[in-house]
């Protein structure tokens, strides 16, 4: 069997999420009905992140076995492409030795949220970052990310009722950047909880609001406890950034 | 009578142009509806610029007169932006001289064309911007915007069949910018010819190409026969950037 992956890009707004759902609209669900078409079998992908509702990818990547596709690898994107609904396009295709698997070979993920500080809602970002009226306090934000540099235990930053083995995740890199009107905060991670992101970058905008100091997320990190962090930040201002494999 | 003036921004995506019409949605409908809201009765207002469906607006601006708006006249953004679909936002208002009109008064327009080169379209401008997959020479583009400085007569770039008195218009600056992802081209004149900057664009992209020459854009110029132009570009790369008023 041929193992390919292919790096998939799309809007999220109007899905309901990566994953598969019987009665939805998921990025998965036209993934695998393209796929069906030019297979002409059905092919289970396996995808390196859920995204959910609203969320968007510039780097997603899922991998699928088959000895049924006639495209020769290097026209997959073509031949998807013309398949699938324009806020989704494959960009990269690649046949991988057959160990390789989209979401358990992958050893970082990249994730991106944007926001922008302005007086009004903005008609452009509306649907890809998240708008706030307040000015926030950038520098005190950048010294809050150095608390989530490292080996920790994010529990406080799951999900409530995500059961996963363990909460210990290693955050290699947090970069803030100033893009002009765009305020860019992203994550590079061996891993991520679930909501993790959303619930770390909720945290930072209460220290750039002022109402968190350092001293309150470091105890809130060593609560482990999800009630005592901040909200979770709405999904359109996440981007899938990049996967890297080794 | 209070003379008013706002700024408008939209995303066009979703509309039949600025103009109203009977049976189509658009954005002078929009805001005229939100204002009939606000002040009791049926007022017209008046556009800097009649953009077309899929053109998008960063500082539009409309003026209306009226006696019967109770908001004050700074609370008038929020009060328009609570009634207004998402994809159109006030973001400013003033009470001018009783003799300002948006159009009649404008001294200088500014239309920006977005473009960006890339081997698939991308999801995130497929809305805001052209997509080209073949790398444009934009050396040879910026020499050629130098043909469409000052005044002159643009009947081969007016939309065929469109009557005004004259074609002669004064074109004061044309700018390239590299954005990273985005090429732009803004063009700054004391008006436009109906669909004159999409038009211009096409030939600046045909260039681009190598498919005409600056000799030959010279000559089309001097020719004053719509027909020897490029195509019209489509119009969810353009965006009218401001007006100047004296």
């Amino acid at each position: 069997m041929k193992n390919y992956r292919l790096v998939v890009q799309y809007d999220g707004t109007d899905y309901a999420g990566f994953q598969i759902q019987p009665l939805e609209r998921t990025i998965q669900g036209e993934l695998e009905k393209a796929l069906a078409t030019l297979a002409s079998e059905k092919i289970r992908i396996a995808g390196a992140g859920r995204t959910d509702s609203g969320v968007h990818s510039e780097g997603q990547t899922i991998s699928f076995r088959t000895e049924k596709l006639t495209v020769p690898v290097e026209r997959l994107p073509y031949a998807f492409n013309s398949l699938l609904p324009k806020d989704i396009r494959v960009i990269e295709s690649e046949i991988m030795p057959s160990d390789f698997h989209a979401r358990y070979s992958a050893l970082e993920k990249t994730y991106r949220y944007q926001i922008y500080e302005s007086e009004f809602e903005n008609v452009f970002y509306r649907r890809y970052a998240y708008w706030t009226r307040t000015a926030l306090d950038w520098e005190a934000i950048k010294s809050c990310t150095k608390l989530f540099i490292g080996t920790k235990d994010y529990a406080s930053f799951a999900a409530s009722g995500s059961s996963v083995k363990t909460t210990v995740r290693t955050i290699s890199k947090v970069e803030v950047h100033n893009e002009g009107f765009l305020k860019t905060i992203s994550f590079t991670a061996d891993g991520f909880l679930y909501n993790m992101v959303r619930n770390l970058v909720g945290t930072l905008v209460d220290v750039g609001l002022g109402r968190l100091s350092l001293q309150q997320v470091d105890a809130i990190m060593e609560s482990r406890d999800r009630r005592l962090a901040s909200a979770t930040m709405a999904p359109q201002g996440l981007f899938f950034e990049s996967v890297k494999y080794s």
